[in-house]
């Protein structure tokens, strides 16, 4: 192996370990040996306890093989329960609080012998208010939100990978401000059992890598299917549908950059490219996303609001009192129209295999203080759509910033085959 | 007031209490007394504490009125989160267990004033284990699961309403069995954050109670609607597809003459009554309920499977184990295969504003050692379908057995403004 131990990925580690290359404590060790070097500066995480993590690596040693990410390092954002760590939530009203069990995909992470390095910054309830983390690539500017330890961590090699969860852009953005691969299965399709409610309609768990075999890697240990290995090349040239998204002329240059460049290269690869203009009145849609999401956040954090109203961010009573103040009719109006709008983006999407579109308006912006516009990322968001987002970092810029690839509702299993692909001709241009 | 306190509904302690003809204290005193007399035989309760639930009521007395509930006592299910209450989920892993929030419904609840008046038993995790709730009825007999607690209660008027779940026949089944109204809520219509997960493709809320009246006032409460006086008088004659579903043979003959008693009373009161036959195809759901129910549970439960296996029940380790050999195609197949009936049935259900059905095959059976079969709302949960159980308890039984009527997804509203007219005409025969 060339690469530093602390820098393989899920596949890699999972493959080592497997092989007798190398034990899980080295692997913890090198993970924690990076994370005590780095992250004075990058706090990406909220909690860690060496001497745990390493006494289950030796567990993990002792066991033999338990399962797909035996012996692999996992970071896990800090709103997934977690029975042997605390689980803040990002707020100061649950500092110190310990739940009595693991979230479900973090016991299937576990039963799958991945080790839980510790738990990772999210912003106060995965919304926007930010936490301590900063960008590896550059500490004066945001690493993105909601899921911004795991995506920094990630990033920084500190570990291989590590779940976040979004219900407007938080896998996407952080990724693509990380420079990292960011997957958010579609609405549904990973048990959340255990992770803190915010918009139920769409919140969904995906992961943050730095591979799309590593994202696949995950899901296929956490789905319990067999490690099939799976051959990209078997895959004829894809059908990508470039979607500037109605709000394209928010994107800055840097970003319309990037996506360009990405369907350049697709086309390159041999990928079938073509425009793909959203239907007419999904201009509406980050509006409904807005609706819905502030509606539904008012009754999940109805608690929180009564019993600790002081410990709430200012942004974060803005949003809930904003859905306290929406009328049910209008909410049940926007639900109306994202079923029609729905079952109209599963006919409009029949043309494409993946569709390539924006995943932030931009790279990183500068401080500490706001985590980036989720506003590329809402529709697709309030869709359920699935979405892998993939760097391109090398188009000249100060910052990653990466583009997003997203499937059909469901087809969550094509939708990475592809990636993999693009990821394939994305670094192939590269070198 | 002719009734007891502890015999008046929601709306009726409600109204009682904001024109000052009764205070808080003294219905909850009363409701106390009922239980202190009656719980030894009943066991509905998992958790009580009249000191706390007096204290509670004595502030609410003092505050003046906070909203639609304030003053009503409400019994909820043990797999609501509640801060100051245990929340054991009908388990003995979480004997003990005390959650650091409340559900969003238990805040909303008392956001508007109601009484927590304590926590109702649960089969285990609400799945099929029963807990140790009689019928009060006939104390030999099955109270129905997994609402056990809060429909026995409600049915003893111990309590005017408790909040249930239902993930297969929770509600419905408990609230036909013990001779009350069970409103079950639309999937995804009240938010379940803080309530234990099982299987979150149809995991959904609801509450049982002594009239639709009282259903609607509490849905009003918690979606903090303008509390119209609503006329159920207004509606013109609703249009009733009786549907004896595909499982017609296996209901008894008690079922089957209350579900045809309920179709002519319908027509006499002016409803237009017509056979209502599910699609071709749709006698495959029960199956495909099955199927998700068990894939869903086994990711759910993974920590407890786990961790504790040794304290499920022989019952739950055989549907977490049947979830896990379940292959990830079937349960795929499975979910799409729901998704085009949910779209078949959206049309289907066209023709009424809504659907009368069987709400289980018969009175509640005798023994306390299982709560009965699910059978006849297995395909409408996994619809997602609203349903209200109401009872027709004077035809010649010797317990308790409603009918269910389903209204369109997302039609809740509607579907309870014609259960309140159905519930009259029901009682209009009856007396």
């Amino acid at each position: 192996m060339t690469a530093a131990l602390h820098e393989l990925g899920v596949f890699a580690m999972a493959d080592a370990v497997r092989n007798g290359r190398v034990r899980c404590v080295e692997l913890v060790q090198a993970c924690l040996d990076r994370i005590a070097e780095r992250d004075c500066e990058v706090h990406a995480w909220a909690w860690l306890d060496p001497k745990a993590a390493l006494e289950t690596a030796a567990l993990r040693d002792r066991q033999g093989s338990s399962g797909a990410l035996h012996g692999v390092p996992l970071a896990v954002k800090d709103i997934f329960d977690t029975a042997d760590m605390p689980t803040e939530c990002g707020s100061p009203i649950y500092r110190g609080r310990r739940p009595c069990w693991d979230a479900s995909s973090v016991a299937l992470a576990r039963r799958s012998g991945a080790v839980v390095l510790g738990k990772t910054v999210t912003t106060e309830f995965a919304y926007f208010s930010p936490g301590k983390t900063a960008n590896p690539h550059n500490l004066l500017h945001t690493p993105g939100g909601s899921s911004s330890g795991s995506a920094a961590a990630v990033a920084d090699a500190m570990v291989p990978a590590g779940f976040g969860t979004q219900t407007a852009a938080s896998i996407t953005r952080p990724a693509s401000y990380c420079g990292v691969v960011g997957y958010k299965a579609s609405v549904g399709a990973i048990n959340l059992a255990g992770v803190k409610t915010f918009a139920p309609s769409f919140d969904s768990l995906g992961w943050l890598s730095r591979s799309v075999l590593d994202a696949q890697w995950i899901r296929w240990a956490l789905l319990g299917e067999p490690h099939a290995a799976n051959n990209e090349n078997s895959l004829g040239p894809p059908r990508v549908g470039v979607c500037h998204t109605p709000w394209w002329d928010q994107a800055d240059a840097d970003c319309q950059r990037v996506v360009d460049a990405a369907a350049r290269r697709l086309a390159r690869g041999g990928a079938l490219v073509s425009d793909a203009t959203v239907p007419r009145g999904f201009e509406r849609m980050a509006q409904t996303h807005k609706t819905i999401m502030a509606w539904e956040a008012a009754r999940s954090l109805a608690y929180e609001y009564d019993a600790h109203h002081d410990l709430l961010s200012r942004q974060l009573l803005q949003l809930i009192d904003e859905g306290l103040a929406t009328p049910y009719a209008e909410y049940r109006a926007a639900l109306e129209s994202l079923e029609v709008a729905r079952r109209q983006c599963d006919d409009w999407m029949k043309s494409w295999d993946v569709v390539l579109a924006p995943s932030a308006p931009g790279a990183a912006p500068a401080g500490l203080h706001a985590t980036g516009d989720p506003l590329f990322s809402r529709m697709w968001t309030l869709l359920g759509l699935p979405s892998v987002a993939l760097p391109l970092d090398d188009v000249a810029l100060r910052l990653p910033i990466g583009v997003q690839l997203l499937g059909r509702l469901g087809q969550d299993e094509q939708l990475l085959a592809v990636a993999r692909w693009a990821e394939s001709r994305f670094s192939a241009s590269t070198h």
